[in-house]
């Protein structure tokens, strides 16, 4: 525990949020900047929230280096909305290019299943998801719809660290776990997406990043509500938006700005990846399944050896009372899991690895 | 203001919420119950988050008496999304019998337009929607998917006191506005359904009430993310549900259980109403358009005598000043409106009422 009696959580989503965003949240819980009401009481369509919907956007913009010609859209439902909303709007006369690499590709393609064509361009199913195809080359076809893919997958601990800019359609990149871990050239996509649960604030606001000339092209029958111009046109106010997670997720643009943009978040990130993958690759007891160059910053994968679960068990134990929390893998895969996105400060990461070390060689007295 | 700095708050939604809930929240927003973390930080998988999610689903269901041949699902996305949703699951085959009733129909007629078929069986459109229709005297059409309806209409301050009950197919209602403000007989509907923002929490959580036995007509091509049979067989965990909304919506379930229930709230609410709408009724500047047998107990819409545009902005400054906030009629309809839900208290209804008397008869002197 740290001084706050706060737990070091490490769990993939909803995760850690930053302290100062919680604390400054907590003292306008019940009167907002001396308003007199909290932002969750705040007509959508009152001047006061009207001034943190357009901040969010406007950060978000700032922080991500969004072009004018790309409209920020705040929505609902998570990426699993996305999964169904993308096809209803730009898969009905061609098919989708997926690029599988795990769970939540598999997600989009269960949806694209219900009556769209798709092909699986790349896959690394034959490796079970631990690793990544080569994205410089694989061969998209140029009649798709779009390219689809997601950049990093919490359950397996893979991340893309380029972008197969190379195909001709327009690049739709699922990026939940790792929007603004690192600067983006958002002119290389059509659209980005991400469900804010991880590196952006609470569950229940989806951001999407679409460039105009496919707002363009949704299609007239998709349902009102899931048509993006509606939500475009509209400002995300075409119906009432998840007004607080907005705020929160306002918070953290704020801070990220304030700490010195994403350079300085993947330098960052890079710091606490490299100490954490160095602790369990020099540990006796647990290893990282998922090659070097595929790995995650943002959700380090590991397991005991010989898969010895007890040993897992007794590891999350002994960290829940020694303070990490939110260390089991998934429950798909198993094993053990710590998901260290930007709210976590390399100082906790540097007390965490000391503990895998200390964790280990204690475990292998104990098994001499 | 009151002792506490606070606004008096009648906006429409996002809406006032209880100040003892507000406090909890608040007290609670750093580190939940000392467990180290906010329940924004929560993952949707913990024991902790857990406990939170099946209390507000159980106290939901004892505030509401809901039968074990129903199940409570908590989305997100707003009416608006059940909107699309309910057509896509249930109006593949039949047309659908609507009850227009205003703006918020008009918006589910708009969604069914996308290739559904559908039948309006009664309207108040002809009265520019300021009265309902007799539900009872309703006919009905034995091949209808389903009946559609809205309870609440919050534009144009209406409400139903009772539901056609006689229709043969199944009874879709739209409760946004007005869930939990008197008790139900639930089994009288096949789906009740409301977005959060106006009596239960913050925006961003939609609760849907479904009769088990249409989970099973759900129509198998629908998006797998828009199919309810997704979302009921796991519990509202299919993906990472609105945490932090859910968790502020079981503070308010449960502190209308601590008040007395729904028979309580009714009688609050039906108090509240009849002094509010006494005051205007009494002045000789402001009327009520709506015939008092149709009054909304939660949305009370109110205009100048003549319509006179700067003696409505006037009221609503000099309100202003006085902590009396929210108080503008919706965009598209103008005039004036006190949204009266269950988080305001008499004591702050008859604080207005007065406000009401002297504005008007300050007014009376003015134009003499």
């Amino acid at each position: 525990m740290t001084n706050t009696n706060r737990i070091i959580n490490f769990s993939a989503g909803p995760a850690a949020i930053p302290e100062s965003v919680l604390l400054e949240a907590q003292s306008n819980l019940f009167n907002y900047k001396g308003l007199g009401l909290s932002v969750m009481e705040m007509s959508h369509r009152s001047k006061a929230y009207d001034a943190i919907h357009n901040d969010a956007i406007n950060d978000l913009k700032t922080l991500l280096n969004v072009p004018d010609n790309y409209r920020i859209l705040f929505l609902q439902g998570g990426a699993s909305m996305q999964f169904a909303m993308l096809p209803m709007n730009f898969a009905q006369h061609q098919p989708v290019d997926v690029i599988h690499t795990g769970s939540w590709t598999k997600k989009a393609i269960d949806e694209l299943k219900k009556g769209y064509q798709y092909r699986v361009v790349a896959s690394s199913e034959d490796q079970k998801f631990l690793g990544l195809p080569d994205a410089s080359k694989i061969s998209f076809n140029d009649d798709a719809a779009y390219t689809y893919m997601c950049s990093n997958n919490t359950i397996f601990g893979t991340q893309f660290k380029t972008f197969p800019t190379h195909s001709k359609r327009p690049l739709v990149v699922d990026m939940s776990s790792d929007i603004l871990s690192r600067p983006l050239n958002v002119s290389d996509f059509g659209i980005i997406f991400a469900g804010a649960q991880k590196n952006i604030g609470p569950s229940g606001v989806t951001v999407v990043i679409i460039k105009d000339e496919l707002l363009d092209t949704c299609h007239p029958d998709a349902p009102v509500f899931f048509n993006y111009t509606s939500h475009a046109s509209a400002n995300s106010l075409y119906n009432t938006p998840p007004t607080f997670g907005i705020y929160i997720a306002h918070l953290v643009f704020k801070r990220l700005l304030e700490l010195g943009g994403l350079k300085e978040q993947e330098k960052q990130n890079t710091l606490k990846a490299n100490c954490l993958y160095q602790a369990i690759d020099e540990s006796s007891q647990f290893y990282c399944p998922v090659p070097k160059e595929d790995r995650s910053p943002m959700n380090v994968v590991f397991r005991h050896q010989d898969h010895n679960e007890s040993i897992e068990s007794a590891f999350i134990s002994e960290a829940k009372a020694a303070g990490f929390d939110g260390l089991k893998g998934h429950r798909s895969v198993g094993g053990l899991r710590a998901s260290i996105y930007n709210a976590q400060e390399l100082a906790q990461i540097e007390q965490f690895s000391t503990f895998i070390r200390e964790f280990s060689k204690k475990a292998l007295v104990h098994s001499h």
